[in-house]
Parts: C-alpha cells; structure tokens; sequence
C-alpha cells in the first residue's frame, strides 16, 4: 500500500506540532505535510524536519488568506499525488487570549476575526484540498473489505461548541465559531460523501489539553491532558473512522456529542 | 398594564415588515421600533409611518455597523424607558442572492459577509439592546401568575441552520450562519436568564415565506407561506413562550428543533 499522507493545518504548536510529532514516530511511515503562518519562527517544528528530513514538508498558510491557501494547495499539488487525512488545527479562543465573560466583552471585530480563523479557515482549506483528499488511498479510517473511503478530512471542534450541551454560556466569539464550524463539517460530509470517491468528515473534541490556547484557565481544569495522550485518543478515534460515522462530532473517546 | 413595545430589527420588507404591520394593527395597542439600514428609501415602512404616526418610530441600525448600533440605542433609551420584546430579522442568503451550491461557490469574502449580517449582528443587538428588554414589562410572552420574565428576544433562524436536520448539504454561509445564531441564542437565553429580571430568548423557523429572501426558490417550495400567515403564527408562538422555552430553537409551528 502507499504511504500514508497526512496534511496538519495549524502546525506550529500545541496539538497540531503534536499530530505531526505522533505521526512521524508512528508504525506507519506516514509523509506528513506541516502548514503554519510563519515556518521560519516555527521553531519546534523546524527541530521536527532536521529529525525527519525527508518525511516532513513545511508550508505556509495563514487560514485568512484564501489566495495563499490556493497557492499553496497548487503548491503540493505539484509534490504529492493524493492526500489521506487532513486535520484542521488552528483556532483561537478570542483575539484577546481570553473568551468573553459577558455581552460586555463582546465585540464585532473580535466575533469575525474568531469565526475567520476558527470557520471559514477549515471550510477554505476543504474547498482547495478536497481534490487530493479524493484522491487519497484510504491511508487512515477504519478499512473495511470494501474500502468505502478515500481520505479523512478532521476538523477540530469542542466540547464548549455543543449548542445542546452549553450550560455556562460564555466564550460567544469561540462558542459560535465551533456550532458553525460543526455546521461545515456536516455540510462537507454530505458534498464528499456523495460520488465514488468519498472523504469521512468530522469534528472532534480533544478534551482539555496543555497547550497555549487553554493556559488561562488551567487552574480550573480537573483533568488537563498532555498533548501527547490527548492525540493518541484522537489518532485511535480516526482509526475507528467509517464511512457511517461522516458528518458526526465525537470526542477524544469516541463519545459522540449533539451538536 | 404598560404599552408593550417592540423592536423590529430589519424592517424595511419581508417578514421583518410583516411582524411592524401585524403588531401596530393587533388588539394590543404595540408601540413598534422599527430599525432598517436606509429609513428613507424604505417606502413601505413609510407608508406605514403614515398610517401609524404616533406608535411607528423608525430609526437606522446596519447591522454590520457597530457604533450606529450602540448610537442608536443610545438614542432610542432617551425616548423609551423598556422594551418588551426584541426582534432580529435582517438576513442575507449569500451576498450573491443565492446560496451556495458545492466548495466551489464558497469564498472568504461570501461567507465573512453572511456571517456578520446573519449572527454578529444579532448578538450586537442583544448586547446594546439587553438593558431596555431588562426593564420590559412582560408585554409579550406567556402572562403567569408570577410573571417570570420581562422580555422577549427572537432571533429569526432558520430549519436549513439545524446541523442535526441537515440532509441535502449546500447553503454553506447561510446555514453556518444561523447554527451559529442558533449558539448565540443559546448564549444570551443563559445569560439574560441569571438575574431576577430574565429575558427569554429564542430562535425561530418562520417556514418558507414568499419574500425577496427566497425568490430564486419559490419553483421549488410545496408550501409557500404568505408573510402575514407567517407572523400570525410565529406571534402566537411568542405568545406562549415562558421562561423554561428560553434557549430553545421552535418552528412557526411550535415545534422544538433539535440544533
Ligand atoms: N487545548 C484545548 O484544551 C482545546 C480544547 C478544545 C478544542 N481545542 C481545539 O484544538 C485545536 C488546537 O488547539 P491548541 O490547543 O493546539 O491551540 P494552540 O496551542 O493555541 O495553537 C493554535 C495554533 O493555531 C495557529 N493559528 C492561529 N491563527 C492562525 C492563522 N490565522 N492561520 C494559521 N494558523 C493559525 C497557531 O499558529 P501560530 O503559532 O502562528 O500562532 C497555532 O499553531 C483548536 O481548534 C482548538 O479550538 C483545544
Ligand atoms: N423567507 C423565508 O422563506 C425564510 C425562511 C427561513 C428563515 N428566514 C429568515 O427570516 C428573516 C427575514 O427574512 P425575509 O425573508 O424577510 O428576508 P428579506 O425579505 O430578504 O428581508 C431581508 C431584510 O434584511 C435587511 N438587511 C439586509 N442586510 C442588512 C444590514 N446589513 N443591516 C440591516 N438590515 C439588513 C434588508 O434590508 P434592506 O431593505 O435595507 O436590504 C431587509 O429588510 C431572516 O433572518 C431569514 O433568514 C426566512
């Protein structure tokens, strides 16, 4: 079988530098493309590519800008031939660092430049990556007798992003930008889902993790997880992944959540 | 008892006209706040005026504008002491006039744009609008003995916003939209329901309505409403609407939703 391609989007730190971490050192020899904004202070990541010279690839994207993402998804294309999995990591809480207690925090700016990164990043990169992802090998997800599927498309949601399950209110811009964001995966889950060739989507929770976007509040976390075990849930979960699961929204342990 | 006095937000056509005409011509005597981006070329809403003089009050409100909101607002507290009930109508389908079909019509600019009409611009509302519907006087929703809330906030929705019904795909800005609305609305129904004076909160389905909104579909539609059936419909919801309902996502018909 070819070699597994997996494309992290959002690379540069935090759970993404950790996806890529994982999937370098995993039994599989997977090629894993590493998008960032700024691969030259990117340092972790630059430490990873003298590791795996060959198995890594850097490239830039700012999920903002939609010209850059085109360019760079024409860009691989002239490198790679297919696309197996791609993960959509890059979010932010709020531009202020911290999501909004109240009505009083909230601000237009600060709404549309949260929905920006956290939305319409995902749903850019689907619409300019979507042809390598269907024409992956089916290199992740559950695979069956039949090979039902081609790649994996994840893009990463929250727990905070459940309508049904918000009971504390709050954090309005990174709330509204995860209930949209679980819109689009259950959007692209219906448009790759329907020819031949078909990409799984979905949205996924990786509980509370040790990372910068979470630091403000890791005082009141009862279980704060190490990047580490949180994306080796996440890898099992792809795993597990079926044609039947596309457009669902699950968390690190499979659970799935109403949206 | 007091007036009751309600905010229609988007009042120039459509529904949001509708719900100003129904109000002002209903048993209740309504004093109705009627905002839309251009008061002057808003001839409908003129003609109205003039039949209505004393209880029609109409002032601008883009909702893309931030500080002519809080302007606004600002001016409309120096004539009015409470509101009873609030209502965003203002929507755009997609900047084009049509949803999108596939990826392919999704672009950063239509969906940044739909976004901050169809969500920012709502929850704006609420956040310079919540200290008159805090002191309403209960002029709208379900009179019980001891009237549990002061006032009524709709966020006009939509049944394509609901990620859980989502069957047929497409309309990625509009339904990322309104699930995000959906969000908001979730949000402000915690938030304005914690003190002793509450504001329920919900999103309505006004089914699909002949307006210019869903013109280019109409072919399509087994069941076209009027606007006036509509309002009538979705004011009998309102009508019935108690605290416990607050958060909740109902159809013109009453029917809970699931997000
Ligand atoms: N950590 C948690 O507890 C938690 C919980 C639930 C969900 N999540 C989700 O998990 C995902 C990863 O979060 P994390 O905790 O790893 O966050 P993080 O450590 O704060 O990393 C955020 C990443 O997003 C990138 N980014 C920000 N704006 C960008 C833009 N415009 N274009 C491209 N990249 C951009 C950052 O790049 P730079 O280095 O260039 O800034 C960084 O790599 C997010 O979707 C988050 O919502 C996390
Ligand atoms: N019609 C349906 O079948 C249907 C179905 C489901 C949900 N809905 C929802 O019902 C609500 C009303 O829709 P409708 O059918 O009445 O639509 P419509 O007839 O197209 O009216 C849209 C209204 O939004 C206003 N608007 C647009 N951009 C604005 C902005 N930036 N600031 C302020 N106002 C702005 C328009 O004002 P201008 O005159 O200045 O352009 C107009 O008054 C919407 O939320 C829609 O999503 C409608």
């Amino acid at each position: 079988m070819a070699i597994p391609v997996a494309l992290i989007q959002g690379a540069s730190r935090g759970i993404g530098l950790q996806f890529c971490k994982t999937l370098l050192t995993g039994p599989k020899n997977n090629v894993v493309i590493a998008t960032c904004r700024n691969p030259s202070s990117a340092q972790n990541l630059q430490i990873l590519k003298d590791e795996h010279p060959k198995s890594l690839h850097i490239f830039p994207i700012d999920v903002t800008n939609e010209s850059q993402i085109q360019q760079t998804a024409s860009d691989i294309s002239l490198q790679f031939k297919n696309l197996d999995l791609l993960i959509n990591c890059a979010a932010i809480l709020h531009p202020s660092g911290k999501g909004e207690t109240s009505l009083r925090d909230v601000s237009s700016q600060g709404v549309l430049e949260t929905l920006s990164i956290n939305t319409v990043g995902p749903l850019l990169m689907a619409k300019y990556f979507s042809p390598l992802l269907l024409k992956g090998c089916g290199g992740f997800g559950k695979a069956t007798e039949n090979q039902q599927h081609k790649a994996v498309l994840v893009n990463m949601s929250a727990k905070v992003g459940s309508i049904t399950d918000n009971g504390l209110g709050g954090w309005y811009s990174y709330r509204m930008a995860k209930a949209a964001l679980n819109m689009a995966t259950k959007n692209l889950s219906i448009e790759l889902g329907r020819g031949k060739n078909k990409v799984i989507c979905v949205s996924l929770h990786p509980g509370t993790v040790d990372t910068d976007l979470s630091k403000p509040y890791h005082k009141n976390v009862p279980k704060l997880f190490t990047p580490e075990y949180s994306v080796d849930c996440l890898l099992k979960v792809i795993e597990s992944l079926e044609i039947d699961d596309s457009g669902k929204f699950f968390t690190y342990d499979r659970t799935q959540m109403q949206y």
